[in-house]
């Protein structure tokens, strides 16, 4: 049994093995059974045509986010298996949060819904909201 | 009226105005109305920690094929309103190749769908299907 | 403005209106602006192969809860744009109720959720999630 | 090996088993390994409040289409474990037709795609589309 500190450690190191979540510097903020916070400081880079934050940049965040969520839940290692996002408004802020939570699971399969947020001067606004379905590695989705 | 080449160098002059197609090295390869096909080339960083491409390097890739199929048929400024994507199998090729095209479409929002490729050898195999929505700017979705 | 029981009479009198809302025998429990609670009684008619709710049950009660959501909030008449369902369990029970409520909306277009739960001696399980979007009827989505 | 007569035999068995699709009198039309045609004749009471379909109606029949392409293609009893559903236009002629077919699947599970059409007078409209994901039974997707 991990201790919480141990818990999401562990998150911290499957984030930390993956390129595309170093390359774009996502952080893990919570990590505990069923619940997950990922953020991302937005950069330049990050942006669409219009300045605000490229939907690909939000997906992403949505997608992991959906994944931890799920591998946190089932205890073992997990692919997201589908999803669906919903841009509610142009994140415009400085930061994302992703809040990913289990909705309900199976023993090889979780669904999971996630919001995200833009932050802009501390104040948070809802940007988009998605909700998919995790699956064990063996199961054979996406495999 | 636009020429096929003029219609494409629109196409990519907004791909080029998007930092974070520019980051990615996102490359516009056809840019017709109702049909597009984008292209990545997979760099290590793009991963996950299973050495596949990153769901969400796919699932830019879709979004973005998505937005411009849709933005090729309305003929005007759009935004994805929302998509859904499911992950068929791992992508673990050199190369990604998203096909978007339009499905069905009203004067302000289109509906499209998208198949995500990835080419090991030069050849190709699905790796990601995608359904979304388009809408114009002004129609006040994402906004 | 209309009080909590004109609200509720005004949403009673569009799901009547509906003659395959009658044909199942749906019902509107809670409809205020932004949540909604449809119920309806299972009958051995509604049911798959297996003797479980039919997902066409399951989906009509969602998709028609999200529409009356999005109603709510938008106070215009509207048309569900998309939405997407995850079935988590079988619905064995003896009723069906889905709540829905607004996530976020601009002003001809709103995001909701649903929650479907199946009541089996009085004890509710969820056995389905929903999220879509509910657009005015003059945007000229599905029109 | 079964036979193509066989096979669509077994099909309509597996439809004539679901109290629900008798109650609205869906047919077979098509059932080959990774391909389906589902019809519905309209009648009144399957209308919304417009008069057209409800969507409630084409999702049922979207739903099922694409369990019976993921089944055909599985060769297995299976579940619909989600799906996303586009509606483009109204549906206002009196047959509903849904195509739907196996997009890629893996041995447990298969990713299917649907179209919905409407006919009029002999002439089909593209009314809806959908996306979704078909699991064998015992890999305790919605169980």
């Amino acid at each position: 049994m991990l201790s919480p500190e141990e818990f999401l450690a562990l998150g911290q190191q499957v984030l930390d093995s993956q390129p595309f979540s170093k390359l774009l510097g996502a952080r893990l903020a919570v990590f505990v059974p069923g619940q997950v916070t990922l953020m991302l400081t937005m950069k330049p880079e990050y942006r669409q045509q219009n300045g605000f934050a490229h939907g690909g940049v939000i997906s992403y965040l949505a997608d992991n986010a959906l994944t931890f969520a799920g591998g946190s839940a089932l205890g073992i290692e997990v692919l997201t298996a589908e999803y669906k996002i919903n841009y509610i408004r142009p994140a415009t802020g400085s930061e994302l949060i992703a809040r990913a939570s289990l909705t309900g699971n199976t023993r090889r399969q979780a669904v999971c819904r996630c919001d995200v947020y833009s932050v802009t001067d501390g104040e948070e606004t809802l940007v988009a909201v998605a909700q998919g379905t995790i699956v064990a590695r063996s199961t054979g989705a996406a495999e």
